[in-house]
């Protein structure tokens, strides 16, 4: 199993410098057009979301695809054919996926795994799970452990905003679950048992003078991919777990998908979303600490409207007489970028695509679909959060049962 | 800070083979008097149990002082004088103790520090935290999370049977306490996020192949030592702590004391004990796991006279003519030994002292003596134990006020 791991991680780690990094910490590319997601693909030793899982997608949940798995967002994933197996038998399975909370005020970006999480859970009508790793984001940043805890509060508030069940929805922070359920710590430590500091190591680039809280926490993360961490929910049910997130969290699965089978849990399926590039470039992705590289869920009209229009990256070309001659590029635009995340209308967006392409679309009107675009998005996500009361929060991290169909709490 | 925890094990870890052995998972000697314990204040740093010290002990508690601190078994600490200073200005502490639950039934020598322990809380009248390391021995051993649990919670019938005060002690199994206080998991990333692997690799011996569970236990064992781990017996307040343990664990301690001050708690006092040596001699400690090296607490009667004349190590002469002529050796008897821990009329033990080393005492005789000495404890305890009900053991482990002058739950 050690070799296993390590291999995989030399893959990973092994970066001269022309290759993009992504990591949990890290997302870089030399490259204009963002990361390679098809050699990431075959780094990293997932599949591609392609052709044939997605009619099986459409076919077994009988639904429309979203456009997120259909533009390539979500374009990576490991074993989404078993879950899907799973399902045409009438099986249980549930959803699990969680963000560390190092900003008070989200941006754009944040919502992405959120909104195809929320369109999972409706497709599937299934139980999902969200962990805030508070502890994380106090054991790696210069922050104290109230305000880790403050800041889990306060992103719950937006993760509530993108309009998730609370019946079919348990939301926790690391810090305050753990004290409130041990089977929670005893998944932790089993998985512990299983992993070695050379394993973190090679997975996540550890090194001696990293603390050892670092150290010991990827099993945190690991751990709600299986069942028994949610007794309220599942009983001593072990049901499969498919994990929507972003490509740079796959380390963390690899290895717990490397000890599932000894502590007799199934590997939990994934389904990779790309990042969002930053508003200067795909060089880099969307940052909650840098405020002009990101949409905020916090900023006022004016404030997106001024962002776009000053740094959105532009594919277009240096005069308006070269535009209309050579047309602009959709593949480096940032404007164009973000509307294959937020703009639904499959016609539109091609529509767009043509004519950017063509020379017909200039970017300041490229800019200004965007603008029109992610305007009311960032706005009613305002007036849903200001709707979120302190007890809804508590009762969507109450520890309770959930509704599905094979709930052991439902006759 | 790391300079000086790699110091001070450079000095515990390099061992060339003739010195002794101790951290907390091995402890031998290749002298036939076992662990020479005043080298060992010297290779950690500790202070001798001295006069003073005890002449100071004697004046502050006014009471007559226990025979296993007269008798230098408790022979080493670390800033008892600060607590002795704490208790004149009539402020509070508190006294932190544990075990780790690795065999159902317990042998003569886990006795020591309990025995110890609830003295102090006497003479002091301080509250008392007992932690059973049940995560450590799941982490160490071939063991699942039920049998440690199971084994937490038999070896605290076999702690209450020791006399413990009920309204003012505190008794903790890791695995069930972690699911029922934020607060203690807080306290460990506190610790987490100040220790590097560096630190516990030179303090613990660990190694790149060492689980990660391992690897931030210590802080696990740590975290006791902050008072804000139990809210709902100190409040909000940081009362220093007095720890009382075998030697072999201070290495967990030294670690504490060095991040304590960064945290903003004082550093925890220690009083050590030396370790009571198998019943073949003191080239090694009793062993919970190989029954023939320890009298149980479920020995009867008949089982202890038999290991004690079949095992116990002698310090007699070959021939009963030689023995008369020459007497025996004390230091290495381990029947004599045993009498420094369990005999407590000093008189009497000074009598069998000379009457052994004249030569007018034989082995058998002493070994009589230890047998009538130590059945009685045995047995006592067996019938203290068999009066320990589950409810009386849930309410030790409760979450509860205790009682104490300075309890910020009393008026």
């Amino acid at each position: 199993m050690d070799a296993e791991i390590v291999k995989d991680v030399s893959d990973i780690k092994i970066n001269n410098g022309e290759e993009d990094v992504v990591d949990p910490w890290n997302v870089t590319s030399t490259s204009q057009e963002g990361v390679d997601y098809d050699k990431l693909i075959k780094r990293f030793g997932s599949s591609k979301v392609d052709e044939e899982l997605m009619d099986r997608f459409q076919k077994v949940t009988g639904k429309p695809m979203h456009h997120l798995l259909k533009r390539g967002v979500f374009f990576s994933h490991r074993d989404v054919h078993s879950i899907l197996n799973i399902v045409e038998q009438g099986k249980p399975f549930y959803l699990y996926t969680g963000r560390g909370p190092s900003s008070e005020s989200m941006h754009v970006g944040h919502l992405v795994p959120f909104i195809f999480t929320k369109w999972l859970q409706d497709v599937f009508d299934v139980p999902l799970v969200i962990q805030l790793t508070d502890d994380e984001k106090f054991l790696w940043r210069d922050l104290t452990l109230e305000n880790a805890k403050k800041l889990a509060r306060e992103n719950t508030k937006d993760i509530i905003a993108c309009g998730f069940d609370v019946e079919k929805t348990f939301i926790f922070s690391d810090l305050t679950y753990m004290g409130r359920c041990t089977n929670f710590y005893e998944n932790i430590l089993r998985i512990q048992k299983c992993v070695t500091f050379n394993q973190v190591k090679g997975i996540f680039g550890f090194g001696d003078s990293d603390v050892i809280g670092k150290i010991s926490f990827p099993a945190i993360q690991a751990a709600p991919s299986f069942s028994t961490s949610f007794p309220f929910i599942f009983g001593n049910n072990k049901i499969p777990c498919l994990i929507p997130c972003a490509i740079d969290q796959d380390p963390y699965f690899r290895m717990t998908r490397d000890v599932a089978p000894r502590l007799g849990y199934s590997k939990p399926a994934l389904l990779h979303s790309t990042f969002i590039p930053a508003l200067q470039g795909a060089h880099t992705k969307m940052s909650g600490s840098d405020s002009n590289t990101a949409i905020f869920l916090t900023d006022t009209p004016k404030q997106i409207k001024t962002k776009v229009n000053k740094y959105a990256f532009s594919g277009g070309q240096a005069s308006i007489e070269e535009h209309r001659k050579l047309g602009g590029n959709t593949k480096v635009d940032i404007s164009y970028q973000y509307l294959r995340f937020f703009l639904e209308d499959d016609d539109k967006l091609e529509e767009i695509k043509k004519s950017y392409e063509s020379g017909a679309m200039l970017t300041g009107e490229l800019k200004k679909t965007l603008i029109d675009v992610l305007t009311p998005i960032v706005t009613e996500h305002q007036q849903r959060r200001a709707k979120v009361t302190e007890d809804l929060v508590d009762e969507f991290m109450s520890l309770r049962p959930l509704k599905f169909k094979h709930s052991p709490h439902q006759s």
